[in-house]
C-alpha cells in the first residue's frame, strides 16, 4: 500500500489494529486495518522523541485549549485548524454534595462548556485538522447526535464543506442543529445502519474525509485530551475514579488514554479506575465485560432516552473494554429514571445542566456507591459528555414541576405553604 | 433610612439616580431611588482608592474569570460566590468574513459559552453573591428568558433558594429549564406585567432578594464585566465599534460603562462606539434616540421572534442611552428577517451558533454596513449574547433545508448536483 503525506510522520510511531496487532506506517492506511476490515479499528502510538520533556514545556505554555498538546496528537496543523475555543472545561469540586452522597470527594468536569456543548467537539476538532492537513475540502459523516453538530460547527469554522447522513426519522430539532451551521443535510430515507452504510459508500465515491468515529483512528486522540487535560487540573490531587457513560466506547477509551499518557510523561502520579457507565437498556459492553469478553456481541434493539449513548453495537468496544481492565476499572448500568434522576439532581445540587447521557455518569456514580463498589474514602471525577440544552425535555424530566398560581399575593402563600399541591 | 452594612462600602462611593441624581451610601437604599421609584434606577458609583494599581494587578493575575475583577464590583464575595465558571469567553477573529463584508475587522465575543450559556450569567453570578453578602437564603425574578435560567443554575450552585414568576404561557420547553435546576417555578395566570408585580410584592412580602435587573443596581455591573474582558482581551488592537443588541438596556449600558471604565484606569486607550441594535418590531430605545430623547416612551406591543429582546418598556432606558451617546454610537433596527438570516451567515461562516437575539447584533452591523454608518476601515466588534441552542428553531430558521434522499449512492450523487431540488 503506497503511503501518503500527511505532515504528522515525525510524531507518529505506528497504527496499531486492536484486533490483529498488525501496525501501520502513519499514512499508510487511511481508516481501518484492510485485513480486519471495520473491526480492525487502529490505535496512534508516538515516537518517544517529540514526548522528551513535554511535562516541563506544559508547565510554562500559557496556551489553555487542546492546542497546547499538540505534541501528542496526531496532526501537523498548519494547514489550519478551528478556532473555535475546544477544551481546557472547568472542572469543578463538590464537597457538600461528595459528603451527602457518602462519597470522599466528587468533581465534575463539564464538557457541555465546549463550543457546540459536547465532548464530541474534541474529536471533531482533531478530525477537521486532519482533513486539513490531508487537503481535504470536503467532510462527512453519519451521526444526529453531537457528533455531527461538532463536525458541522467546527467545518463552519474552517470552511471545510460538512455533508452529514441522517436517517430521515431523525427529530427535527436535531437536524436543525446541523442546518444552523450550514451543513449538507441528507434525510436518507431508511433506518440509520443504513444512513451509516451509504456514508461510507459516499466518502469513498467522492473523495471526502471521513469523521465517522468507528473507523477514523484520529479522533479517539481528540478524545484523548479530556484525560490530559484531566491529569493537569487534578495533578496535585488525582482522583480515585473517573466516570464516563459509554455508547461506542471511544470517548471512554480516550479518556484513559490521555489519563494513561500523563502518568508515563511524569505530569502525575495518579492512575484513577475508570468507572464505565451503560445505560441498561443499550449494554453491550457491560454484558461483554460481565462474561469477561475482548469483545462485544450486538444488543438487539437498544433502548435508551440517553440517546448520545443509544448504541447496540459498539465499533470501538474492544479499545473501550481494555482501557476500563487495564486502569483496575468496573461497568456499571443504570435505568432510565436513575439518569432522569440523576440529571435533576445533579442540576440542583450544582448548577451544572447535564444532557442525559451526560447524566447517566453521574447516575453510574449513585448506583456504584449504593452497591458499596465506591466507598466514603473515594474520590470521584464525573465527566459531564453534554449540555442539557441538548435535550431540555429530557434533561427536565424528573425535575420538580411549575406551579400554576393565580396573580396574588395570597396565592403565592398558599403555594409556599403546600408546595405539593395543586401543582401543573 | 438606616444603612445596612453589605461589607463593599470601601469601594462603592455611591449610588446615584439615573432620574433626579441624588446620591445614596451603599446600603441605604436596596433598589431604586425612593421619590424616583422604578424610574430611579441607581447607578453605582466607584471610590479612586481600590482602584489605584488595578492595570498592574490585572497583568499578573492568572484568574480566567469575572473574579478578576472583584475590586470593581460591588459585591464583598467572601460569604460565597457562584464556583461556576462565570467570563472570560473568548473574542473570535474573523478576518475573512470581514473582508466579504467590507469592513476593516470583525471579532465575535462568544457569550454563548457562559454556564448557562447566555451573557445573563455575568449579571447573576453578581445579583446572587450580593444575595449571599446580605445574609440572603432566598432570591426571585420574574423571566421566562436568560435571566431567570442564569438565576436558577448559579442559586442551585451557591445553594440559595430560587423562586420564578413567569406567565402561565411560557412555552414548556423556557419553563423546563428554569425546573432542571429545581427552582420554585410560579405559572402566574396572568400577563407578564402582572407576574413582574407579583414577584415585586412577594420579595417584600417575604423577604427574598431581587434579582431583577430593573430595579437592582448591582446586576448591570456584573454585566459590565463584559467590557472588562472586551478592553482587555483586544488592548493590543481596541475596535472601533463594538455591537450589542438592545431590549431592556442594561447590557448595552453595562458593556459601554465596563469599557469605560477600562479607559479611565489606564488598561487600554481604546474607545469604541457601541452599535446598539433592536429588533424593529420592540424599538422604544432607537425611538427615543431617534428624536433626541433622555428616556423612552413604553412601545405598545412589542413584537419579535428575538424573545430576548422583546421588550417593550425598557426600565435601564436612561442608562442605554446615555452610554450609546457618550461613545459616539448609533442606534440601528433589525427586522425579524434580518435577524433569522444573521444567525445563519453568523454560524455558517463562523461556527458560532447564536441564539436570534445575540444574531440580531450581526444583523445590525450588516444593515449599518449597507448605510453606510460603517466603512471598510471599521473594525468591529460584535458581542453574541446567548447560544443557539436556547432557541434551535429560531437560530436555524433561515438554515439551507435538509434534502431526502433514497439510501442509495445515485440519489447522493443527484442531491449534489441539484441542490435545490427536492428539498424535505
Amino acid at each position: 500500500m503506497k503511503s501518503r503525506a500527511t505532515g504528522a510522520e515525525d510524531k507518529v510511531a505506528a497504527l496499531r489494529c486492536v484486533r490483529c496487532g498488525a501496525a501501520y506506517a502513519e499514512g499508510e492506511v487511511p481508516y481501518t486495518c484492510p485485513p480486519c476490515g471495520l473491526e480492525g479499528v487502529l490505535d496512534v502510538e508516538y515516537r518517544p522523541g517529540p514526548l522528551e520533556g513535554l511535562a516541563a514545556r506544559l508547565r510554562a505554555d500559557p496556551e489553555r485549549s487542546i492546542w497546547r498538546y499538540l505534541d501528542v496528537l496526531p496532526v501537523r496543523g498548519t494547514a489550519g485548524r478551528p478556532g473555535l475555543h475546544v477544551g481546557w472545561t472547568p472542572v469543578y469540586d463538590f464537597p457538600v454534595l461528595a459528603r451527602r452522597m457518602g462519597l470522599g470527594g466528587l468533581r465534575v468536569k463539564d464538557e457541555g462548556r465546549q463550543p457546540t456543548a459536547s465532548f464530541k467537539d474534541r474529536a471533531s476538532a482533531v478530525g477537521v485538522t486532519k482533513a486539513l492537513d490531508l487537503g481535504y475540502r470536503q467532510i462527512a459523516c453519519a451521526s444526529t447526535g453531537n457528533a455531527a453538530s461538532s463536525l458541522a460547527g467546527m467545518a463552519a469554522n474552517t470552511g471545510l464543506e460538512a455533508t452529514i447522513f441522517v436517517p430521515a426519522t431523525a427529530p427535527e430539532a436535531k437536524v436543525a442543529q446541523l442546518r444552523a451551521f450550514g451543513a449538507r443535510v441528507l434525510l436518507v430515507e431508511a433506518p440509520y445502519e443504513a444512513a451509516w452504510a451509504l456514508c461510507q459508500e459516499a466518502v469513498e465515491a467522492f473523495g471526502w474525509y471521513n469523521r465517522n468515529a468507528a473507523v477514523n483512528p484520529y479522533l479517539v486522540e481528540g478524545k484523548k485530551t479530556c484525560g490530559l487535560e484531566i491529569a493537569e487540573q487534578c495533578s496535585s490531587d488525582p482522583p480515585d475514579w473517573v466516570a464516563v457513560s459509554v455508547g461506542d466506547g471511544c470517548t471512554v477509551a480516550g479518556v484513559g488514554k490521555g489519563m494513561e499518557e500523563m502518568r508515563r510523561l511524569g505530569v502525575w502520579t495518579g492512575a484513577p479506575r475508570l468507572l464505565a457507565v451503560q445505560a441498561a437498556g443499550a449494554a453491550p459492553l457491560a454484558a461483554a465485560a460481565a462474561r469477561g469478553l475482548e469483545d462485544c456481541e450486538p444488543w438487539p434493539e437498544p433502548r435508551t432516552a440517553a440517546d448520545s449513548i443509544n448504541c447496540g453495537e459498539p465499533r470501538n468496544g474492544r479499545k473501550a473494554l481494555r482501557a476500563v481492565r487495564a486502569s483496575g476499572g468496573r461497568w456499571v448500568t443504570v435505568e432510565d429514571a436513575a439518569i432522569f434522576d440523576a440529571a435533576r439532581d445533579l442540576a440542583a445540587a450544582t448548577g451544572v445542566f447535564a444532557e442525559p447521557a451526560a447524566a447517566a455518569a453521574y447516575a453510574g456514580v449513585v448506583c456504584a456507591r449504593a452497591r458499596g463498589w465506591l466507598t466514603a474514602r473515594d474520590r470521584v471525577l464525573v465527566v459531564s459528555t453534554g449540555n442539557g440544552l441538548k435535550d431540555v425535555a429530557g434533561a427536565a424530566r424528573a425535575a420538580p414541576p411549575a406551579r400554576r398560581v393565580a396573580p396574588r399575593l395570597e396565592a403565592v402563600r398558599e403555594a409556599l405553604a403546600h408546595p405539593g399541591l395543586a401543582q401543573a
